[in-house]
């Protein structure tokens, strides 16, 4: 947890070499070796609470709305038809869930996480997170996302995948099998919405990615956001619609969001639309239609 | 410079408390105490060239194209005539002057830098941004910013203040005396684009800032980009225009970015205008119309 200096968290990696992003800490609240991965929450000075796993910042509580928000917010609003069936895979913090039970329509979320590790510690440890666990809506599943998928056919308006990063336990949720049964489990205008690294440090990782996945989706986008706390303070996500027809680029049904706004921090129908607009550098490398 | 551990540089800084960013440093090319600030130069293990400040990170080769090109390419991409007359307060280092000779109709940069010991630092070891100084149109005052503007009046088009934080030389540049230099010293339709720190770190900095500008400059906005090296991974610029009418969101002659593209690797008309676009956070507590 020192890997720099005493009293600091250092989010040391060999997915970005020769940099490192620290948080002082206040009081260590949690650590485990659960069956998959380290987990471990914290109190840091300055950014309020903080879930690590396997050394790797996942969430802390000054910045955590911009993921969970753009994650969720971005594919159900870009849905042409009121969400009613959502699954996520990963994200046991409950952090995406919390901001999906935001839509009225939405009747049932299944949340697949492989390690229930996570899920007790949010229970425990992430009051800002854990009140999506009390939802009559919610179906909690502790198993294998990528086994799930395969067992659920044409049934999820949207599939958020709310992983962590290629290496360690989410990385069979990178390659095409997986988002072929990702496709499969959407209903037919369904969208799908995955984390996809930092186009700072990861552009070849996400172009090898594009490469395939639009090989399985017809109609696929990239967003990117701004997130202090994630390396390189972005990240992005790929968003994949089985309707062709469908800009999901668009906010629909902006009246959700006049309904919802005084319960967000970050997402707006605005925000969307320009989430997809990326530097040159970014879109020349993934050849996307902006 | 080892504040974390040895073999890295690490940005502590009370402007962000809690929270460090480390870079792993190569080789240290240059180590100056000016009259000014201290100066440091490094190469990194994976963002090229670093310069540095008191302490603080200003530009990496890695990263630097989206700083440059943003804070010169929004105004004089705003502006509804070609540019003609610009100055730049700060930015030493030349990268700021190196983008706006990208346009051509522009005649004159006046470069006014406080501190010769960052001019003479990147002629020595910045080469991806010191070919500024070899140009015919570039008249470099070593200056006091805040005195230069106060007696230039009427004669420029676009004014930038590409300044360090307001601890330490740069201070002077973030207050209404120095915004009411500025506003003076453009012309008619002048616009303004001024370094103004981080939505996530320093909101409160920013609202206040924005509280006296909108009493000099009818017309102001506030932009947000995407760097990894600043701290929070983000940047925001002021950009305020005389010419109350002017839409400065939206990139006016085209023509001038469909020639430069190729020289580009950041900036873009659609980057323009979404940078404009805030989360609810910032959007509420600053109040622009976005």
């Amino acid at each position: 947890m020192n890997a720099l200096k005493e009293g600091w968290f250092s989010e040391l990696s060999t997915m970005w070499p020769g940099e490192c992003f620290s948080l002082k800490v206040k009081q260590v609240l949690h650590e485990e070796k659960s069956k998959f991965q380290d987990i471990l929450v914290f109190d840091s000075e300055n950014y309020g609470r903080v879930l690590v796993l396997d050394g790797v910042i996942q969430q802390t509580e000054r910045d955590e709305c911009a993921y969970q928000e753009m994650m969720a917010h971005i594919p159900l609003a870009a849905l042409k038809t009121d969400p009613k069936k959502v699954c996520v895979i990963g994200g046991g913090d409950g952090g995406v869930v919390r901001e999906i039970l935001k839509h009225p329509s939405v009747e049932e979320v299944h949340l697949c996480e492989i390690d229930e590790g996570v899920v007790n510690a949010s229970k425990k440890f992430l009051p800002h997170m854990n009140m999506s666990f009390e939802s009559p809506k919610l179906k909690l599943h502790i198993y294998d996302g990528a086994v799930f998928l395969k067992e659920h056919k044409n049934c999820f308006d949207v599939v958020i995948v709310d992983s962590s990063d290629p290496v360690g336990p989410a990385s069979s949720l990178f390659g095409p099998e997986f988002y072929k049964s990702c496709k499969e489990a959407l209903n037919e205008n369904g969208i799908l919405c995955t984390q996809a690294e930092s186009m700072w440090l990861h552009l070849d990782i996400i172009a090898g990615m594009k490469d395939f996945i639009v090989d399985i989706f017809p109609n696929v986008s990239y967003s990117t956001i701004s997130i202090p706390t994630y390396p390189s303070g972005a990240i992005g996500f790929f968003i994949c619609s089985k309707d062709e027809s469908n800009d999901v680029k668009v906010a629909k049904r902006t009246e959700w969001f006049e309904s919802a706004k005084d319960t967000l921090q970050y997402y707006n129908p605005g925000l969307h639309a320009s989430s997809f607009v990326l530097p040159l550098f970014a879109s020349r490398r993934l050849g996307l239609k902006q």
